[in-house]
């Protein structure tokens, strides 16, 4: 046997120094297995892009060695890149239940379903591969199924917790397998991999029960209807607000496309549990007194095309909000989304809705572990090696500083970045080398076709618009036969910058007239000239830069 | 006398369902004073747009009867239009001296300063005009120098709080004057304005000193040197920080354009103690040890050119991120900017600096009352009206209830819009119509020649690029004689894309050559058929709707 096969090789191909787009390869021998496959909604920065996945052409290249890819939940970040993934990358998928009912229909949507071979899982199953095992662990998290995954290898057992909470309270009993975790401890893991969305914040997250409490007081004091928005996915957030609906005599509608289709796979999984009768059909609505309903909605984010978002605009076909409705924000606004929120929280305001949200009452928990619960799983785990997952540099450095804290030797724990082949052996962790690693955009239907130049040219003619500079030249003589003709597109108001732009097509004359002159007759040079007079007149004349498109004809 | 003249007009040109661009005109008789006059930063929406300041069109009609522009404070949201408006309003401002002191540099940026006349005043200052008088009367906020504003009429006395928070251990021991607000009270006060910004946030807000006491704890431990990035106008923030350097035998030195101009005013005014030899020119830092200096910096917010974002991405002159610097940032981010101060956290992690924020420690603390310091307010200046101010729609409605629960009649609480005209007598508040207002926008040296049109289509180029689609036309025949040349930018990236390109190249031929065929020679027609076909081909090929632009031209 050669020295190098003795070495485990993590790479995470994203979910590190950001938030989304988890992707891990454990590769052991001849061995390669993926632990999650997820996107990640784009910056404010990346116009356009409708959504971000992992560059995963080190599996691709390394096909034959991939025995499969593990999903620790159902999540967007964790499960979303797979439609695109699994078309270049098609091995088979393990999950939990819900997570793989989720999963389906988004298979279903892009034609794949019965391309892809999907292996259910329960917790506590163990997937012998050739060389490594796959062990599911129940954990807690926002959404029901969660599991941390541990790979046995002959050097030892790697634990990637996925995202997780510490809930002594879940609302379906599931209780995350502490002995699990404790015994895997015990005898010894290797490395571990943790969650370090919530690092920053001190202290325990509240049980997903907390939230039951308040939703149990609103629905009691409520006079008109209730509207509910929250994550689709946070199926134990919607069976409370259906065990609150139940107990008040109300009964529950849904709107919005993910919010009716998780529901659908919950409901026929049997995640969701409601009396005969509770449901009924957003259409029905209007056959109910509005103290009798409850509706469920997406658009906790503010999301323009959200059932929400469109109630509040006075756009939804099927619920107008009236003075008198209680609407519950059930989620916190995610970094990035505050001002969406804002807006919606304003329009439903102005309707004579009343508003309740995080800021007003306890209606939304974080799925995540805060510092206290990290402290736990340390605890109980007990890892040789420490490599903090799930967040930004800030999150990582202080995950791993609250390790050495519980008395981790530093050289022991390690921070990497995307693309960085972490070498273990039994004694040792290092970094080796790294693999092509980094983001794909999905803009419509094009998958990698908008790169960065695209992206730069997008971010240039959102600030100052385009110019575009139209000559048609005779090609014998060299001569200006029509033009040159100035179209601006986001740049100023026409009408009123009349003036400017006649001032600008005199100075691109000039320019022409010029070249004509010094005999130049490269269309590149013309381009070029007329590109840098005008780029100077406009910027001297509004200090704006906009696109400049010089465009010539030949007849 | 007329009977209309007995009605006090207040009129909102800014400040209301918005947060910034506050203004407010009353108007009574043949008398309009006008308290502050601030900008906003832009909306995410607004692409391009540097600043947006309000519509004051309604005040430059009535520019005779206008005595006054009186300033609460010196912030960009209360002062920061000043710069534009006088150019068409040029009447006298009344302020203190800090914020004179801080509208004289930006008007000295634009060419104004002599051509404007500055009133500087001190709290209890009242400033008699014809009709009605205006008292000046201390608060505290995040800036020094902040007042209420008192408008004596003989109908009554109007109440505008300014900014305010309750501090009762204020940085430069200024107590805000309560004694006055009881006694405006007792005597009665016909109607409040008053701040909602952090009307969400129950109990109390800090005072600034408590931070002060994290700054020292921060210096006593910290090692290397430390680097505090705050706003650039709390100068008692900045005092503080002076203080704890000096207290540590650490020189100060300071970096940020804003950062250095309001330092340097508040320096000439006397705002800030600090020893001889204490404050040291950014290039003398390397003169001294790491241990010796404190450099205070601008860029809380993660502002892409603020010193602080060029220290953390090595693009600063003078400052180079080492390790074993502390670096503090003293600030919230302003919603909206949470990803940008966090790409900085993470910079400033990886270059080795330990950075606290306040996630981590107490290093900030609002300007803003609370829910207790508003009811104090309330209860000292018990108005018979109440019109919440300078705060989004939820802020006001919360205001509001928070007014009804002291127990003024809701009938005597007014949330109004900008424009709307409010009405008052003694024994009334009501609406009565609009006045024109709105946000103009601020693009380079333009004002107000970027309008909804023009950003419109930036959003439009900023999503999917654009497609230019240039023919030659030979005049009389209707014969193409070049192109169609179809030249895109943001669109696709062009080299992976040739054969759409061309594709589409050949469905406009087509639609031309019909175009003849039919005889259709319009050349506004020609060109929305080209748009047509050209949309839908593409979207059908890409899900995504680029902007088209066809251009025609005659030889």
């Amino acid at each position: 046997m050669r020295k190098e096969k003795d070495k485990i090789k993590i790479i995470a191909l994203g979910g590190l120094n950001e938030i989304g787009k988890n992707i891990t390869a454990i590769e052991f021998k001849n061995e390669i297995i993926i632990i999650d496959c997820g996107l990640k909604f784009p910056d404010e920065e990346m116009f356009g892009i409708d959504v971000v996945i992992p560059d995963v052409s080190y599996l691709v290249k390394n096909i034959e060695k991939v025995k499969g890819i593990f999903l620790t939940h159902g999540h967007e970040d964790h499960i979303g890149a797979l439609p695109y993934v699994l078309k270049e990358l098609n091995v088979p998928v393990y999950g939990t239940k819900l997570t793989l009912g989720i999963l389906e229909s988004k298979l279903k949507e892009h034609g794949l379903l019965s391309k892809v071979t999907l292996n259910c899982v329960k917790p506590k199953d163990i997937i012998k591969l050739d060389i490594m095992s796959v062990e599911f662990i129940r954990t807690s998290h926002s959404i029901a199924d969660s599991t941390a995954i541990a790979v046995h290898t002959s050097m030892g057992v790697i634990l990637h917790t996925g995202d997780f909470k510490i809930d002594y309270t879940p609302i379906d009993g599931q209780l995350a397998d502490f002995a699990r975790f404790a015994e895997l401890g015990k005898r010894g893991v290797l490395a571990m991999l943790a969650d370090s969305t919530n690092v920053e914040r001190s202290g325990y997250t509240m049980s997903e029960s907390t939230v039951g409490v308040t939703f149990k007081e609103i629905f009691r004091k409520a006079q008109g209807r209730i509207i509910v928005a929250t994550f689709a996915s946070n199926v134990h957030r919607i069976q409370q607000i259906i065990q609150a609906a139940e107990e008040n005599g109300r009964k529950v509608a849904v709107s919005g496309r993910s919010m009716e289709n998780i529901i659908a796979v919950a409901m026929e999984y049997g995640y969701l549990k409601f009396d005969e009768g509770t449901m009924i059909s957003i259409d029905a609505v209007n056959r109910y007194p509005n103290e009798k309903l409850t509706i469920i909605t997406t658009g906790s984010q503010g999301e323009p095309m959200s059932a929400l978002t469109r109630m509040a605009a006075s756009e939804h076909k099927k619920v107008n909000i009236v003075e008198g409705d209680m609407v519950v924000i059930s989620a916190s606004p995610i970094p990035g989304n505050e001002k969406l929120v804002s807006k919606v929280i304003n329009q439903l305001f102005k309707k004579g809705a009343e508003v309740i949200y995080e800021a007003l009452a306890d209606v939304h928990v974080s799925g995540h572990a805060c510092q206290e619960e990290l402290k736990l799983m340390h605890t109980l785990v007990k890892p040789k090696f420490f490599i903090p997952v799930h967040g930004e540099y800030r999150h990582l450095k202080q995950h791993s500083e609250l390790a050495a804290k519980l008395g981790m030797p530093k050289s022991n724990i390690l921070i990497a970045d995307n693309g960085e082949v972490i070498e273990l052996t039994r004694n040792s962790i290092r970094k080796n080398g790294t693999v092509v690693s980094g983001q794909i955009f999905v803009d419509g239907l094009g998958v990698g076709d908008v790169g960065n130049i695209v992206l730069r040219d997008r971010k240039h003619l959102s600030q100052d618009g385009i110019l575009t500079v139209v000559v048609t030249i005779e090609k014998q003589s060299g001569n200006v036969m029509a033009g040159p003709d100035i179209i601006s597109r986001g740049f100023v108001y026409v009408r009123e910058s009349e003036d400017l732009i006649e001032e600008a097509r005199e100075i691109v004359k000039k320019a022409l007239k010029e070249c004509e002159e010094k005999h130049i007759t490269e269309w590149a040079a013309i381009k070029s000239n007329i590109k840098d007079v005008l780029r100077m007149f406009l910027y001297e004349k509004t200090k704006r830069k906009p696109m400049i498109l010089p465009i010539i004809m030949e007849v």
